[in-house]
């Protein structure tokens, strides 16, 4: 490591001086391994940062992007168009709700948020609504980087000092651990969370709100997972007062829940979805929201004849390295059934290996649902809210990379594991997490 | 085509109707050479979208993705890290401006944009001046889509309908063909435009501004080239009033002016830069802000050691397949020596070229500089404003992709185009201006 030169990479969402005076490099990945430089393997139980979803570097995902590189490498796609923008989308609306069967792309998760917050006003303002233009967001709540994202979004860092320009408001958080500590699966509790949403709307009246937008369950918040019923609730709600709902599934899409969409598994169908990560399990940057024919015939209609109808749009959306990506994800997605895996036996068994460690002094609380998990530990009073970040540095070194996210320790692991590797994850957490003083 | 399905797929700032009712698609690449389905081939005049400034499917890059996406696909870059990001860093900042030696990545353009007004506001707040939150863009200037970006960006149906969330002003627009009509290179006229920035700093106050943005030569908003003298003002007035100069080259970048920066080329070194497109040429997104030493470090020691410096960053950011792409193109230009190609006989040659259409009854304007070039056009009364768009579908059955903007045509072709591929262009327009009514 010695000669590597750190000064010029500002490394995003990480304390640079600390990371470039010790730095954890990887150098190599396969299936659900990671090798560090210098040959040593790590289990990646945080499927990069919830987005290699059927594991490294998969060679027909490879090839793909290898004979698109020679043949079509980028085109424009402002006026002009290649087939695969076209194929790709018609593959992708098999997998989403009813009804969500348009897809507009972007590069990133945070790119996908925008879209769908412009898409929203657009909807909004060519249906003769055009007062609706502020957005509900919620506490904890993580929708990317960009303006519009850390508007809507609910985790302090991220908006305090940047502002929160985009016109937004803010339900409460639904993590509540004194009442569903080592529950399992999605916690018992009420529906009342949701009436949150109703006093928001009578505070600023429904005549002035585009849209809703969450996580089915929240990543970047530490694994918070709906009460039974609250995703429901915010759908009927949305309903009466004729305002969009938007799940933003980046990190609960591709299979993460036991079906392509949380929407699915949680049975409640928004307006529009904005997906990314496991789109193409991570090898090219792409995102999409998903949006509902209403709103794209809404849309479309509203133009003139042979007018630009939204403008709006990415220089790289619909790239065509990352649609053969994508396409190469989606066959062995379907070929392997990875989408629904977690909701079998594999998801069972990730939840009991979890809240095996439920018994530990140190652990508070234990979230899961299909294979995305949470171990929330007891800080000490001097690291408290920071504890899982020195954690997970402690799980690198003990042969798991796992994401410090406030107390807790998350991981939402390959959607390829095998029981095994569920069983060294957790043997290796057990001994780091019994040591912790 | 008629057995292509083109309902799901919602193209970006396009006349989707249109279109998909008589699509344009093209199937292949190569070099300066795109392929339309049916096997009919068309000179790429506009590089992709100002993008493509290497030429097609150059096998290397090719050959560089693939190896990287069989080796490393993903890995977390958040708290921990790959060799990749930090050698791509460090050879970037080898074309930079001197003092622009750190490097923040991003996904698209677009993204850049936000990390450049995100990380001013932060730079503007931790050096005790948190009162400058607000911008100055410019008329027709564009800086991509997100909400940042339309905030600063001066074009009216990106932001009109949207709004401008983040607080912001913008200069005149500095266009004036009736004073400048076919001038070659640069426009001789003044620089009294820039004077434009101390009136609106004065309307304001330099206490609320905390940077200025603009791109060297305005490109999505017709090629709007700067006046002689202008962007050194602009430097002068915003050292006079302690605020940060942005140059955004996700247009301007990588060789287009016949340097790698406008800014070297100008001799106007910003505090930071905005780039994308040329960056990888375009085969896998990424975007990248250089910023300055003096912002870097005084982010990084204003928070608590150990602390997370910047609460910012993409889950793609140094994505290692665009680290890959990025490098197997630096490679390419530097080798091949494509980065100051514009500046000798070749920008001579364009510049000739395009300025042999200036004598037709059809065209008002021809402006150029290095690789780049719009033929501003009469348009007919009922066309006016958007005749570009028209004549571009012609010059693509004419066999050249040009860009239409308001009624000009406007091209940015491969830096590897030869002299007789620059006579075809031309050829062809001549022809199909000629015969314009």
């Amino acid at each position: 490591m010695s000669e590597m030169q750190t000064d010029a990479f500002w490394m995003p969402f990480t304390p640079n001086r600390t990371f470039k005076s010790a730095p954890r490099i990887v150098e190599s990945a396969e299936g659900i391994y990671l090798t560090e430089k210098g040959g040593r393997q790590v289990i990646d139980a945080t499927a990069g940062l919830w987005c290699s979803n059927a594991g490294h570097c998969r060679s027909e995902i490879a090839e793909a992007i290898y004979q698109q590189a020679k043949t079509l490498d980028y085109s424009s796609i402002f006026n002009f168009g290649h087939e695969l923008g076209f194929e790709y989308s018609e593959r992708l609306i098999k997998h989403t709700p009813d009804g969500l069967d348009h897809v507009f792309f972007g590069n990133s998760g945070s790119e996908a948020v925008e879209s769908a917050l412009k898409i929203a006003l657009q909807y909004q303002r060519v249906r003769g609504k055009g007062t609706r233009t502020m957005f509900i967001g919620r506490e904890k709540g993580y929708h990317g980087v960009n303006f519009g994202g850390i508007s809507v979004g609910g985790i302090a860092p991220n908006y305090q000092g940047f502002g929160q320009p985009v016109k937004a408001s803010h339900m409460r958080h639904t993590l509540d651990i004194g009442r569903n500590a080592f529950s399992r699966g999605l916690p018992e509790h009420g529906v009342e969370l949701a009436e949150d949403l109703e006093r928001l709307v009578a505070f600023h009246g429904a005549d002035q709100i585009a849209a809703v937008i969450v996580e089915p369950f929240a990543g970047a918040g530490g694994v918070v997972l709906p009460p039974k019923g609250y995703l429901q609730r915010l759908r009927e709600i949305c309903d009466k007062h004729d305002l969009l709902l938007i799940f933003d599934e980046v990190i609960s899409g591709w299979g993460r829940t036991g079906s392509a969409f949380a929407a699915t598994e949680f049975g409640v169908t928004p307006d529009m979805i904005t997906s990314a990560k496991g789109i193409t399990n991570a090898t090219v940057p792409l995102s999409a929201v998903f949006v509902s024919d209403e709103i794209y015939k809404t849309v479309m209609t509203a133009a003139p004849e042979g007018a630009v109808e939204f403008f709006h749009g990415y220089t790289y959306s619909a790239h065509p390295v990352a649609c053969a990506a994508g396409m190469a994800t989606l066959d062995i997605y379907e070929r392997e059934g990875l989408l629904t895996r977690a909701a079998g036996e594999i998801g069972q068994y990730w939840e009991n290996a979890l809240h095996s460690l439920a018994d530990l002094d140190n652990v508070i609380d234990v979230r899961n649902y299909g294979l995305v998990g949470a171990i929330e530990l007891r800080a000490p009073q001097d690291l408290k809210g920071k504890y899982g970040a020195k954690v997970s540095g402690m799980a690198w070194e003990a042969g798991v990379m796992a994401r410090g996210i406030g107390d807790a320790l998350c991981m939402s692991p390959p959607l390829i594991i095998e029981k095994h590797e569920i069983d060294t994850i957790v043997d290796k957490l057990r001994g780091l997490i019994s040591a912790l003083v």
